[in-house]
């Protein structure tokens, strides 16, 4: 399945790039595809190791914030594969098809 | 902590509420606290039991549909209970304050 | 249609209900049919109705603070009307057909 | 500002390229900026701009599906430009600050 990560930890003040940062390496350690989108981060993999890389993610938001919003949105296609790659690029090939 | 659950199962038609009901009963059984709203279900619970709880919620829509798109909103505030309550008690407070 | 608002002004500590109260004293003076729920407050309108009070709702939040992010929701179904309280029902009403 | 855009017809069976490509030719005629990623697709500029080009491509899709669930996620912060470049370049910079 595809997921898109965002996490937005409170009381930190409005740039949160350092904590971001973070966050991003324990995505990158994980071992899991992924790859940054301007608001998120899009991981694919099987359930159970997505979210627990999710709960990891959010726990290091937690320790640096004492209020942290995270939102989780989930693609979960019977067969599909590579679906980072593979979403854009059905779109892609539509809409050459439709010019 | 308390989440936001919104469950979307492609290719079911226009009309959800039979799906959607089918998972309600999963989150009725699982003991923890929840409430409907216009737009999704709040539950509240510690991470491990919502989220096993939310994975349980998915695999009855993924049943029932090939392709589904789940929302999972997370608000997690050390020391905060009853969120399900609180969260609008302390808004409904605040306007108070104010008027 | 129906949507769910959700805002999150960002470098306002980790207490937002005061921030909250001053927003959705601008929900309720709009007019609109609304209801709070634990993670946004649920409105129904027409588009522009319904967009036009967004943007009055984050452009309070942006006053408050210079960095913003506001989630919207958005359930538009050709010909329903108070799915504030129907989208409920007819999940509850599905519920009862089936124990 | 910067919004992500996710637009899921229902009621239109599991594969939604052909639908996503003709809404995301309405993007691409607007004139703004926008990137797909792999759940939604990202676009740049002024509020009453975006948040029209939004409405135009859910119309296009409720004329494709009675039931249309969109979501926007908004992301404002003053001053801030190209934010569709800079949000995934100063998490970089961040991440190889630490390294």
């Amino acid at each position: 399945m595809l997921i898109e990560l965002s996490i937005n930890p409170l009381g930190r003040g409005t740039h949160l790039s350092q904590d971001l940062a973070e966050i991003l390496k324990i995505v990158d350690w994980s071992g899991l595809k992924y790859c940054l989108t301007p608001l998120g981060t899009c991981i694919e993999g099987e359930w159970d190791d997505v979210m627990a890389l999710v709960k990891r993610c959010h726990e290091e938001a937690r320790r640096r914030s004492m209020h942290v919003m995270t939102t989780v949105r989930i693609e979960d296609e019977a067969g599909a594969t590579d679906k980072l790659n593979e979403n854009i690029a059905s779109v892609e090939r539509a809409v050459g098809a439709i010019n």
